[in-house]
């Protein structure tokens, strides 16, 4: 099935925000043996949106737009979409009667001009929406079939699970892909590792993507079977994880997080946090995962110095010697962190994310010294990031380098010489 | 100047990253007067590639690629772009003698793969990458001027500022825009409010988008001058402002926690946190911004309940009475944190961010209670979030209404009534 995905809204075109929904439905497609052709995004323009779908309808089976159906003077979606099918606006008692009912089960007061969103294409029907005022559009007929859906994500999520994954039966595919994540090494040091493996007519076809110090290594196998391709997708996998070795983190969609919670948890560990320059981050990373009260107990930020000193016990005096962004000191921080909480771990950061505080010679912007303190010692690492970095960039490779250290040594420390397995 | 944007990579097209790419560069074109048509997304294939360069130098008088000059054998847009244009590969040794420089600037060994990078089609000249091996492809031939930048977001954006902004004098232009955006309030309800300012064919302009909670107004104004223009914009401005109240938080690309940076930095104040479900996520977006040293001193993430004890003071009784997620625990936890930092404010969260953990009668997943410990009083709010929500969108929602109870208690202790100015 040959499928296209169309963004509508004038915050997309010009850059006021970014698109997820496409990358979601790319992937949620995916899953279902769906491969999307192409995606684009155009402006709040009844000309515009037409176009697109016009375009759209020749080259596709089928067409996902998102956005702009809204109850608002710039959701032109409707419009487009009639225009494109050269029919008329029609008020549909079925959608009205759901947007009464939404408003009722909410206890909110609906305003005259949401029934707005109940004026479909002649020919189209309603897409109940479980979630939010705007009902989705269908138009269902041959060669090509529109699903239009509401640009709010956790909207659109809801109705492309109702109504448009229910079109597909999740078919015998004869393509199987993985997907398999790295930290620690560069893009070109994996294409030379896997150099041999990454030609254009292989088949698995291997290929890689970097994207905020991850790098991921992508496999599709396609064969006669299913199974014969799941055989040769396994293959390549063991052989990718073979060459790349401890670098390799996880599987899919796998972060270094879920990583270290699996870890954590197999083993019964815990883990507490130190943070300054990172703020609350890498605490925040930590319980992003459902589930986390498990491993995580507490952090502290400290900021400040008075706050290294109140919180954790770092001597002031350690910190007047060697300052604040200091291999003793986030040694200290974590060290204390870690006797402070009674946790079996703590990851400590101290560190100049920038974009300004590089002004001591030798303490440049991208500095971070990262500490993790285990019953036996505590590692300090020095990174230098790099001044081209931004702000949340340097944050963000702060918090993956940390959370590196502390899979690397639940892994060794446990004799486990293989990367977990995802 | 009409503008297409391309977006190259099969991760993209597949749905395993978001392109950040395309909305950079429009609200960087934008900056510049440059309006952007539309974006595209088209997969590492060497014939999509071609004809989405060839359908948009029909169309466009500018076009920019991102993505697939990597190294690897699944980088293909030199050879696509190569194809639209009808010309060949050819080794650029303006480009090689680049690439050979910034391997030995960073001291690392240079591969031969890396090479790959230096072909260029026939009649291109390599953009130079300051900060990366990839160098950019420029065909600067009329009727329209192609940019092929790398995929990588940081060198994207180097090349962008370095090589194809110079291209752009800063037009006097006759459409300024501006985006007040807002929180606390639906788009239905504000769309009710300025009713009569989103007619479609009116000047300014007036349109609404919704994105995770927070709303954007998006006003331009066109005329025959620029500074008729701004008294245009500036007169709508000073009416939605008038009309929305203290919904609004600020202008542009204001986040709330730059707000609440601002009004604490003019109001020499501090804040410190105590956070439960959020995890570390408040003191992560306050210390976001540069310079949060000034305000932000320390924060407590006692995610169990023995660390809300110990770090906090928390009494052990008041947990075991109400629960951790309970108005007297939140409380607690603000008040006693705010005596324990000595900071001027302390925002405390203690909620059941989900997807498990709403097993208890009274305590379903999104129920939230948020406290504001000042010098005189402590006020708690109990948000319910609603279950249809995923749990880092519960987490988001607690730290945005966290940070604007914030807001408005800085804006009315100093009897400010309106909101902070952009």
């Amino acid at each position: 099935m040959r499928t296209i995905v169309i963004s509508i809204g004038e915050e997309l075109v010009s850059g006021q925000c970014v698109d997820t929904n496409a990358a979601w439905l790319s992937a949620h497609l995916a899953d279902r043996g769906v491969t999307v052709l192409r995606h684009v995004t155009v402006r709040d323009h009844r000309g515009d949106i037409a176009a697109a779908f016009r375009q759209a309808m020749v080259e596709a089976d089928l067409v996902i737009s998102t956005g702009g159906l809204g109850p608002t003077g710039d959701d032109l979606t409707r419009f487009g979409l009639a225009d494109a099918l050269g029919v008329a606006i029609e008020r549909s008692p079925e959608a009205e009667q759901q947007i009464r009912t939404f408003f009722e089960r909410w206890g909110r007061t609906m305003r005259e001009v949401n029934l707005v969103q109940a004026d479909l294409p002649a020919g189209c029907s309603p897409l109940h929406n479980p979630v939010g005022t705007a009902p989705g559009i269908a138009h269902l007929a041959d060669p090509c079939r529109i699903c239009a859906l509401p640009g709010v994500p956790n909207e659109m999520r809801a109705l492309f699970e109702q109504h448009v994954s229910a079109q597909f039966t999740r078919r015998s595919d004869r393509t199987v892909r993985a997907r398999i994540r790295c930290f620690g090494i560069s893009e070109a040091a994996l294409g030379e590792l896997l150099a041999d493996m990454m030609t254009r007519d292989r088949n698995p076809l291997v290929g890689t993507t970097a994207s905020s110090a991850i790098l991921t290594i992508r496999i599709s196998a396609t064969a006669e079977s299913e199974p014969e391709a799941r055989t040769m997708l396994g293959h390549d996998v063991s052989e990718v994880r073979r060459r790349v070795g401890e670098a390799v983190f996880g599987m899919d969609d796998d972060e270094l997080e879920h990583v270290v919670a699996r870890l954590l948890v197999e083993r019964g560990r815990t883990v507490s946090t130190a943070e300054s320059c990172t703020g609350g981050l890498i605490g925040k990373r930590l319980t992003d995962v459902p589930g986390s009260s498990r491993y995580f107990l507490q952090g502290v930020i400290t900021y400040s110095d008075a706050a290294k000193a109140s919180l954790l016990g770092v001597p002031e005096a350690l910190i007047a010697e060697h300052g604040a962004v200091s291999e003793q000191v986030a040694e200290a921080m974590a060290r204390l962190g870690r006797e402070r909480s009674g946790c079996d771990y703590t990851l400590a950061v101290s560190g100049i994310a920038g974009p300004t505080g590089g002004e001591l010679p030798g303490k440049p912007v991208g500095l971070v010294y990262i500490a993790l303190a285990t019953a036996s010692t505590t590692e300090v690492r020095r990174f230098l990031f790099g001044d081209h970095l931004l702000r949340e960039e340097v944050r963000d490779r702060s918090v993956k380098s940390a959370l590196n250290m502390l899979r690397l040594s639940l892994l060794r420390e446990c004799g486990d010489a293989a990367p977990a397995a995802g």
